[in-house]
């Protein structure tokens, strides 16, 4: 955590990331990016194993504004650097930016939702999630 | 083809398609429709390794907004529909929706650019693909 | 089904398959091969959908023995060819190989379990798929 | 790493890394073995980046034998530790296991080769790398 607001977690390059066109297959930043969100989640204190079983719910990509700006390629240190736009009922808004060094080499808004693990609707996420979301990031305003 | 402005690819869901959710994967739609778009275009009569020995080109994606409406599952016989909304210099702006039988599963716009193979800038696309483009699909004006 | 005892798959090599060396990336040939299991299955009349929820029981790879021998490229048309070697009580041995025309690119020898799905251990394949198997394959013998 | 002769690797289980029977895909373990064999040759100082640009070489999977024993799931840590087994002219022999805690999950005997980047045959290996091997492994005879 580099402050309040902001949530880094390190993804190495690997040739199974790559493609033949020599840089990081597009689908694969989506990869990197919900391993920062799953990272985010357990710096947190939850586990999605635990949030499924005992819970009942799943948290899923809704939708997705994403820019490919920079080729990574085969070898990069990456960071992803996620932050919390908006907070609702069921929604987690999120801006991750992934960066190699200072050069941002993709960018995305990304929507996710608790949904019931069950029949798939979206349902209202843990209290406890939302609380622990409110003491550590004290300026973005749970939209209840 | 379905018609002289959709085309249209099947893709069956394996098990390496699928998460723990038990759905598919969301980064994988994105495979899917890359899929359809290669095809497409092979379709039209190019073939993307000749594109970058002969012509020095690949096409990238740059940019999409994809939203996730319903999840597919392992052993689904899914559709991608392709329609190109846009046609530019170096752009092809694509929407591509991925079909369960009548139902909606997954929809993106997706901008695709014809970049340098190895420089990774922008250039015009191949003369010859905008005729065979505007050859097959009548109603699409070119952005020239 | 080029005979009583092969089952020919076609795949098509996408750039989401290549890896930065500029070829099939190692571990999607095991990919391939799984797609092809799963057809051979499908055209014997099994969905391993079915086999779940209704028996109860899923295929897993338990055992491999793979040598890669020459690479394949993006938008290679390639054949999975697959042959029964066993037959056991919970044991389907396949052989396996990937070619790009005659020539084979990788070869594997695949041991696949059956098993509960819910705890994970080996149990007796559904009586079902052993005959669909012998009527198939005659000169498999099912070692019972 | 854990002694001269052992390198351990972590890896975290996420969403991409299962499938939709709930465990770890079978194919995606070679991801986590190829991971660690990197981080090994990193670790004796050699980024494949400059063994390609500069050394015109790529290691490649030749051969491998894998037994998958237990499955892992998702938000699983665990740790790839991989040993040398031999070493030759342009040869790599790994064994490589997956543990989760002490239990060891898959495990696999892996032929790696040095290659001409270009024309994708066996080449000596730098004989700076065969030097830091014998540094680091000191019980490991090179056959030269």
């Amino acid at each position: 955590m580099a402050g309040v607001e902001e949530f880094l977690w390190p993804v190495r390059v690997y040739y199974e990331d790559t493609d033949g066109g020599g840089v990081v297959y597009h689908a694969n930043y989506l990869k990197f990016m919900e391993r920062a969100r799953t990272e985010w989640l357990r710096s947190l204190g939850f586990e999605q194993t635990e949030l499924r079983t005992r819970d009942g719910i799943l948290f899923v990509v809704h939708d997705m504004q994403i820019q490919f700006r920079k080729p990574a390629r085969f070898n990069d240190e990456l960071v992803v650097k996620s932050r919390l736009l908006k907070v609702g009922r069921s929604l987690l808004q999120f801006e991750q930016v992934i960066l190699h060094g200072d050069v941002c080499m993709t960018e995305a808004v990304v929507d996710v939702v608790c949904i019931d693990a069950e029949r798939f609707r979206p349902v209202s996420m843990p209290a406890a999630i939302k609380q622990a979301i409110s003491s550590s990031l004290p300026k973005i305003q749970p939209i209840t």
